[in-house]
Order: C-alpha cells, then structure tokens, then sequence
C-alpha cells in the first residue's frame, strides 16, 4: 500500500488520456486548483501542500508494474500504455506560495501543460491541495487565539490514516504551531517533537510516584508528568513531594500534563500546588478534546495553562472535514473555456489575483482579473514549475512559516474571528467578467 | 514521506519505551481497543482495518537509518536504541473479524504483549482502526439505504491524503459498496474500480457530441457519458443521436452521469429522453455531493437512478470525521489495571464480548464480561495473531464483505434509521463490574 504510485488516481483520468492519445488531443491546456466558498465559520483560507504537489509532479511515473497491472485489467490499448510508461510531466505552474492567506474564487495554482499531462495529475493534486490546505487553515485559528503558548500536534491517532498524520503536522507547523508529537513528521519535515507519557505508563504502577521517578531517570532531559491517572491535584502534591529527591540526582521537572476533566480549574489548582511547593518554574500542559473554541474559553478564563496539545479536531478539521474546491480546465488550445454546470460555474481564461493594503498594512482587497491584465496590488501567483522541473530556490517549511506569520499578520480583525467573519471583498475584474461572456457566446451547442 | 515507517509514532511511545526498558518492565501486559461512545447519528459500527493492523505488527521494525535518526535527537540512550534495533512484536492478537457489528465499551481488538511492544504499537494501531471502522460504519447507512444500487466511492480528491483514500476505497468496499474509483485500491484490494470522464474531456471540445463520440471510439467497452457540462437534458437528447452511429460500429452505450442540479428531477427527464430514443438499456449514474442523507431522499422520491458515486462525504465520514475510541491497558504482570480520569474510566481486564440474537436472527443483546467467565451468547473476539504470526487462514476482503453483508442482515430495525437510534443493550457483567471495583479498592493512591 503506498501513496506514491501514479495509480493514486481516478480511474477517468486514464479513460480520459485513452481518448485524448486517441485522438492526438495533446494541444497545452490551462487548469487552475480553486476554492468554490469558504466552509462554515472561516473568514479566510492558507494555501498549503505546493511542496508536496511539486514533489509529486518531478517524480510522476508509472512503473512496468503498474503498466503490466494496467494492462491486466483490459481498459487499455497497447499504445496507450507505452504512452504511459514514458509518461512525464513537463508543464509549467504557478502558485501562491505556502502560507499565502486565500479566499474563494481566487486561483491558488496554475497548470500549464500537454491536456493529458494537466489532465492525469488531478486526482492526487487536489488531494494533496486540499488537505494541507485544511489543517493549516483550521490550525491558523489556534495559532491567532493563543499566539503565545506552545501549541503541539497532537493527532496521529485519530487522523486518517498515517499520510494525513504526517501532512497535518506538517500543515499545522506551517500555520504556527509549535511542533508534532508524530515522530516521522518530525523526521521527514524537521519539525520539533513533543512528547512524555501516556496515562498507561503511570497505570503499570501500584502508586503514581514511583511511575514519574522511573520515568524522569529515563528520561532526566524532559520531564513532564502527566497527573490526572486518578486524582489531579493529588498527584501534582506528589510531583512536588518527589522533586527535591529528583532535584539531588540532577533531575529538573521540566512540567506537569493534565489531559482530563475541566482543565482551566485543575489548571489553577495545580499551578497553586507547584508554587507553594517550589516549582514556579515547572509549565503546565493541557490536552484532551481541545480546539479552537475550548482554547478560546481557556484563554478568556486566564487558565494559568503554557502548552496545548490539540489532536483529534486539528486533524481531522473536526468542525469542516473537508471545503469545497476544484481543478478547472480554464483554456485548451489557446481558448479560453468554463463549466457552466448549476451553481458549479467557473472563471475561464489565465488568470492572477492581486492584493491590496491599507495604510495599516492590514489585507483590504484582491482582485481577480486575467493575467497580462492592467490591475492594482501584489499579484500573489508566481512560478513555481517550468518544464517539470521545480524552480530554485523554493522555501523551505521554516520561511513558509515565517511568511505565514508575516500573512495573518496582516489580516483585518473583523476575519480573525472563530465566528462566521464578515466577507472580504474579492472582485472579478471587469475583463474577466467580459470574457466568460464571451466564452459562453462562442460555445456551440 | 512514508507511513510503513516505525516512526508513524508519537514520541511518547518511545519514551515510555525508554523508561520501561530502563526498570526491566517487560511483563505482560493486555491492552484492548473499544469504542467510548458512538458518533452522534450512528446506532452501531462495523469493525475495519484488522488485516492492516496486522500486517503493521508482523513488519515493524525499525530499519538503521530510523535508528541513526533517533540517536541524532540525542532523547535516546545506546541500550535503548539497541533495542529499538532488535525491536519485533512478538505478542498475541485476538480481534472481532473485520465486518463485525459492534457498540460501544465492547473490546474489538485485544493486545497481549510484554509491556513495551503493546505500549509501542498504540499510535498506529489507533491510526489504522480509527479510520477505516470509521468508513466502514459510515458506507453501512448508504449500502442500507440502497442495497441494490450500484454504489461507487469517488472520494480520493478530498480524502485526508493518499492512504486515507485506498483505506476508504477498502473500508466501504468491505462495508458493501460496489466499487472505487481510486485506481490504486483496485490494484491493492482487489476492488473493482469504476470512471468515465471529468468535465474537462467535454470542454476541451466546442461541442459535446464530438467529445462523446471520441471518447466512446477510445473506450468502447465502458461508455459512460457525462451530460451535465451546459445542458443535461439537451446532452441527453445529444447521446441519443449519436447512438445510431456509434450502434453501427459496435460500440454500445452504457449509460449516462450527471454530476450537478436536482439530480431526481434530472434523472427523470434523462430517464424520458432516453427510452424515447431507444437507450432503454442506459443507465443513470449520479454523483455530486451525495451523502446517505441524500441518498435517502432520492430513493424516497423514486428517482431514476441506477447508481451513484459517493465522494467527500464518505471518504471524510463528513458529519462525524472521528470517534472517541481508546487503547488502554486493562493488565500489566497478572493484575487488572484502569484508568480513572475524569470522564474517561475504563473496564479492567481481559474482556470477551458475547452477542445474543432473537428467534428472527436479529440481534437483541450483547454482554461483556471477562474471558473465561460464563456467558451465553456467541463470542466476537478471537485469535488472530499468536507469538507475532499471523494466524492462517485470515478471510479475504470478498469474505470479510460477505461477512458484514451478514451482520447488517442482522441488524435490529431501530438500528437501520439515519437519525439518531435507539440504543442497544450492552450488558457489563457482574464478573466484570466486581473486578473494576476491586481494581480501585486496591489501588495505592
């Protein structure tokens, strides 16, 4: 089972090159990846997952197994599997960078490419498109709340399946968290690892002080216990019972994790209890069915809590599983095309979206218009992909990251809420709006 | 970026690992797997994913560069990364088989295992259940809804990453859906796969009967045509005339899709135009945000439609994106273990869940209570793995799928609704209420 094979695909991507090979149908073809609305309760969107999609792109190939399995299933023409086995993408892309903040209707990347090269990848772009773009949106919410506070991934468990694990730690640490608990993340995307102990560790134990001294021996450099097994402030007392003998061994209690319960009170509690005993200096960290709006209360409560672990909505967006977008055939052979199916109409043609500011500096506008076309602010999509091949230098996660930051930064307070934020203003540009009327005249019915 | 690695893990697995080697507590120890309660609109679940499961623990290992990795953390101590080295699941498994129906505080998978193998495999074990019970218990309501349709899952653009859409691919495929159209899940599962074309095949010609005809001359044998792109009924009329043509080189139409607008008020009319041209033999095939929700609707209204294909909704089990399940330790060296927090108590001890079925065959009642302890009822859970082998044979997912066809067959009517349900009688056994209570009086607090 991997997710790197060309087959992660829709079936009617290879039916559709059966017939475009058939029929020599390989003139350039332009589709762009855009956002139809907005899901429930989000003001604004991050693009995330380009470096995946690039990735993916330079590597696209099937190989003679797949084309012998394909050739087992009795779809395919001869000559269309050798096409598929030379199969290479060679077009050219343009995306908003990641950590670019996005609204509907505006392309967030741009294929440029052979029809069937454009056509083939669209399964897999938009799946990885979609769900970075999902968490680091969802995981942005956390990140504005409690912008101070170490906020770590939590959500392997409960992600769908271990793909997603990995890309929402990515997401997320590309939105502002502060790192993962999935370890591999950390490996593949260098991002930083967090994690002590599990309610299991303390529960092999007949008592709970002896499970937090075996554990801070083992692991002398990241001590934090987790106390509410059976009894919160009781084992916070414990914590501090057992400190000076740690302390005399070298052993710094680095913090206490409390994942039950109501967590701003045994929060208050339990910071009582470590300052009496000593330990101003131990951290607090909560976790257990956090997201945005419990983080939100917690912080309105002034719960005396310095880290989160948000696992379960942040990975699966519990609140929007999933938004509304797609990957548009714009133009083929030079002219420009739309879908106009019931209420899934589109924008034809190339196009770009500039971006405009206040004298604050705060986001007030874009505008989407055709590209080459006159228009005002900072046009957001750039190259990104020429001939197949990705153009250097492309950010690495740590200035994606920075960028992001520098992107809500800059987004006007009436969308930084976790509320339904009001509408920012996104206008189709005139010559846009000329040639999807054009277009529509022109088609032949 | 792979998910077979030893490092799809959290941290704290491993640093649990380095404690409990560290003290030399590697006895046995028991963990199991249970649901705490049931998403909300859901009266059952179906369990998926074992044989994934099992696979992870024949294969884990951690390879040397995993190993190299780990020590550059510096978390790590030499003996530990030793045995992280040597590191093999040796332990055994007991499961209900995949397709079972169950309910919540039910074990479906026990571990037993010396305590750092059971503790290591959490995470992922997690990962891999989580998911796919979670689609297999969502694809159930729609394959019960229309159990003679043709049900396709269309998902893998918004599923949560690659291996989230072969998992949904398998899941619903073993829950009773008909088919994918993710090309690889064919190719893992041996799942028929199913796809036409986009709407992009259709825009890139000035008109739709040239794209119809090329596409039914390069796929003769599948030709299923999409008529949603401008006009439905008119693309409907269109297919109709061509039919004669394509008819006289032996290319025989399928069937139709429609993808967008009141898809029963289209099927209606499609369904006219069609018999009134001769294409009685054509099937309607509808797609576009359906959920079971949906579905319902459309079979209630007697629509017209002899398939459909069901995406984001079910591949994201969109309305409930997760459920609270838990692997916890119910044993460690011979002495049953719980878990108190808040909210979040546990059944100690090795479980066995028995289920009872009325005079009908109907399900009315399960009981759970302690292996080995009496019970009448037919027993759910049973060896799977012994010693880290897998035990042969396993059932193959044809037999798994005719196995939940069985179980949903067994279904008790209140349990077939979408709404909310009525519960089902889940019975903790006296044995097992007696051992929890023993468990919290011994406990050194």
């Amino acid at each position: 089972m991997t997710c790197d094979s060309a087959l992660l695909t829709d079936l009617y991507q290879l039916t559709m090159l059966q017939g475009y090979y058939d029929q020599n149908r390989e003139e350039l073809a332009v589709f762009e990846f855009f956002v139809r609305k907005l899901p429930k309760s989000r003001g604004y969107m991050i693009a995330a997952g380009l470096a995946q999609v690039l990735t993916y792109l330079e590597e696209l190939r099937f190989s003679p197994d797949e084309i012998d399995w394909l050739a087992s299933t009795g779809y395919f023409k001869p000559a269309v599997l050798d096409r598929l086995a030379a199969f290479r993408f060679t077009g050219d892309v343009h995306a908003m960078p990641e950590g670019t903040v996005f609204f509907p209707h505006e392309p967030i990347l741009r294929v440029t490419a052979t029809l069937p090269e454009a056509q083939l990848i669209e399964s897999r772009l938009i799946n990885l498109l979609h769900f970075q773009t999902l968490i680091a949106s969802k995981a942005a919410r956390s990140v504005l709340i409690a912008p101070d506070r170490l906020l770590v991934d939590f959500g392997m468990r409960r992600a769908h399946g271990g793909e997603a694990a990995l890309l929402a730690a990515r997401a997320s640490y590309l939105a502002g968290f502060s790192g993962t608990a999935t370890v591999n993340a950390g490996r593949c995307f260098d991002i930083p690892v967090y994690g002590t102990m599990a309610h299991s560790f303390v529960q092999t134990y007949p008592g709970e002080s002896q499970a937090f001294i075996d554990f801070a021996k083992a692991n002398p450099d990241n001590v934090v216990l987790l106390i509410d097994t059976y009894d919160t402030e009781a084992a916070a007392q414990k914590v501090v019972d057992l400190a000076g003998t740690l302390h005399r061994q070298g052993i710094k209690i680095k913090g206490v994790r409390i994942d039950s319960g109501d967590l701003a009170e045994h929060a208050v509690k339990v910071r009582r209890v470590l300052d009496q005993g000593g330990l101003r200096q131990a951290t607090i960290f909560a976790s257990g069915g956090i997201d945005e709006y419990k983080l939100a209360a917690l912080m309105a409560r002034k719960a005396p809590i310095d880290g989160f672990g948000i696992g379960t909505s942040l990975d699966t967006s519990a609140d929007a599983p999933y938004f509304d977008c797609a990957y548009k055939l714009q133009e083929y052979a030079g002219i420009a095309r739309r879908k106009r199916s019931e209420g899934k109409a589109t924008w034809p043609g190339r196009k770009q979206v500039y971006r405009n500011h206040d004298d604050d500096g705060f986001m007030c506008g874009d505008t989407v218009t055709l590209e080459g076309a006159p228009c005002t602010g900072q046009p957001l999509l750039r190259p990104v992909m020429r001939a197949g091949q990705i153009l250097a230098p492309q950010p690495s996660l740590t200035e994606s990251r920075a960028y992001a930051k520098g992107q809500l930064s800059q987004l006007p307070e009436a969308l930084r809420q976790l509320s339904d934020a009001s509408d920012y203003p996104v206008i189709i540009s005139a010559e846009l709006q000329a040639l999807a009327k054009s277009v529509d005249e022109q088609l032949l019915l």
